[in-house]
């Protein structure tokens, strides 16, 4: 997508090196880096530099690749794959880019691998800008019919679930930007998502790409559906259940209640990776991540001076929880937007990409 | 309510002046003020170092006592009048407590207003107390029902309806308060109530009072009724209509759909004055305040250098909205917490308030 009219991606290769956009700066501050090694890599990705599950597993896989030119030996790949998966632990996609990284590289002669290890994280980027551009499409067509009897179709979106947690388009801000770009009047209520905020990410992506939008609280999606001023909710997900239940960012499922109630058309846009054939009960089985209570209690922001601070909100030894992702019974989503087209919520709905997830 | 075991109003006669708690350096400093004129009483409100509607109505009743106390004339009535009026015009309680102090002080001899002042202005202190008092009273016998079956019972609150809104007690707070010294064990989830923050008064006010509760984002509450977390949801009110629709702090509405879907009981406690009986429709007769951009795009806390520091959220033109206010439609109320008794959330059930409303 477009940062001041010149298209970016959010991980590139750049000769020997990798560029990244830093995500920390964001969204103050738009700034790139070159990243040279694989320790350079694992920084970026713990740093968080690099944020976002398919993504992660992107910036992943090229580390791999800048470990592999320097030496492509048996030894340099599993430190390499150790040291990158070591990044962040719990990432999925991490260890999914990583495991498909070694089973094509291993068998290779050590002279080929470098090489080799480029095209396919070439490959692991280019496929993941295809799968969004598949959901961009599917979900183009939900806006282009909204369209019709409107002068602007107003998307409400939660968290971030575009170019920026993704290689580019990203999954629910794919349907907007293609709608966007086809001259389809379209503006965004973006939730800032508390408490980390993410919406400032979506926020900075839209104005970026020249995509009108308003940001909001959290609390105001309600209000603003209840007086006809949401026409669809597009979200991402962290996980969809077999049965069509949405595992995504806190919050998303008080928005899916007030769509529900004031009728407006809720979806989740999500590649079919992403959909988990496991779970039965998603109560009982997602286990929801209790995070840091410093990131309810304390905000980082710019302050007059123009320097980056972290303000604590509350007073000192204020005791709070933060749970970090909830689960959208199925009931409450019209339909789940995938790059094989837009699927009912539900395990009939679901199972034809079953097939798709014993092929990848 | 106490205050590092002291007990404490919102605001107090003190000799020849009142005190306050200055609002705006909470949560994280508790500082009284010892206000000696109109003036200082009028920039208090301004400034909102007090807010609350019944608080800004017993602190401009005591500051018109204060005005007289200098010069009990008639012109020096109307210019304290208009000076405290001004200081907030929008304040519906600040012109109703006016009015009764006029009329009451406007008969008498210019040498008998002082005194008939401060007691008057004592009277409307006392007298939102024992509102409070009797909305907690009756929200306490939902508490102690529910505490029958469960170790402690967990109370969900938006926003702040707490002792520092009100002159002692508060309204939704109330019940939780009475609870808590009778040694029901009660713990209360706090909304941080973006994007005024309002949640950390009420956690500030629960600490200081020894209540155990645990602030949350105003995304977690879903996820937390989902989980049966929640027993009930107690919130104050801006305004309840005829029919039982509650206009309170933007979001609230959110929490209530999420009650109903998860069978938790969803109450509003509110003195009678706030049912407003000329509203019929109110997503169409309700103004919805648009507040400034700035309270979502700027948030201000303490830095690490222990000072009270404005940072910005979003980056520089970041276009924002900020409703104050939802409506939550009757039909998602379990019931009204008045100040005689807890009523349905229906025309018939409000019925018998109206009465009330024309002896006041």
């Amino acid at each position: 997508m477009k940062v001041a009219d010149v298209s970016y991606r959010s991980v590139w290769r750049d000769g020997d090196s990798i560029g990244i956009v830093d995500q920390t700066r964001l969204p103050h501050e738009f700034v790139t880096r070159r990243l040279s090694t694989g320790e350079a890599v694992a920084h970026a990705i713990t740093a968080m530099q690099v944020r976002g599950a398919p993504l992660i597993g992107a910036v992943a896989a090229y580390g791999l690749a800048l470990v592999l030119s320097r030496n492509g030996s048996d030894p340099a790949l599993s430190a390499g794959i150790d040291l990158l998966l070591n990044a962040r632990p719990t990432a999925v996609n991490l260890r999914w880019s990583l495991t498909r990284m070694l089973e094509h590289l291993k068998p290779l002669d050590p002279t080929l691998r470098a090489d080799a290890a480029w095209d396919e994280a070439g490959r692991i980027a280019d496929e993941d800008i295809e799968l969004n551009q598949s959901i961009g499409r599917h979900g183009l067509a939900l806006i282009r019919d909204l369209a019709k009897d409107k002068s602007s179709v107003n998307v409400l979106t939660h968290c971030n679930a575009g170019w920026l947690a993704t290689v580019d388009y990203g999954t629910a801000l794919a349907p907007i930007y293609l709608a966007h770009d086809e001259g389809i009047p379209v503006h965004v209520w973006v939730d800032e998502t508390r408490p980390r905020n993410q919406g400032l990410l979506t926020a900075w992506e839209l104005a970026s790409h020249g995509v009108p939008h308003t940001l909001v609280t959290d609390n105001a999606g309600g209000h603003l559906m209840q007086r006809g001023k949401v026409d669809i909710v597009i979200v991402g997900a962290d996980r969809v259940t077999s049965s069509g239940d949405v595992c995504n960012k806190i919050g998303t499922y008080l928005k899916a209640l007030a769509a529900r109630a004031n009728q407006v058309p809720f979806f989740a846009a999500v590649p079919s990776p992403t959909i988990d054939w496991t779970i039965t009960d998603p109560l009982e089985e997602i286990p929801i991540e209790e995070r840091s209570a410093d990131e309810v209690l304390f905000v980082r922001g710019i302050a007059d001076d123009n320097q980056s601070t972290r303000v604590a909100l509350a007073s000192e030894g204020t005791n709070a929880a933060n749970p970090a992702f909830d689960i959208t019974p199925a009931e409450l989503v019209t339909g789940i937007i995938t790059e094989v087209g837009i699927v009912p919520a539900t395990r009939e709905g679901l199972a034809p990409l079953s097939a798709r997830a014993t092929l990848q």
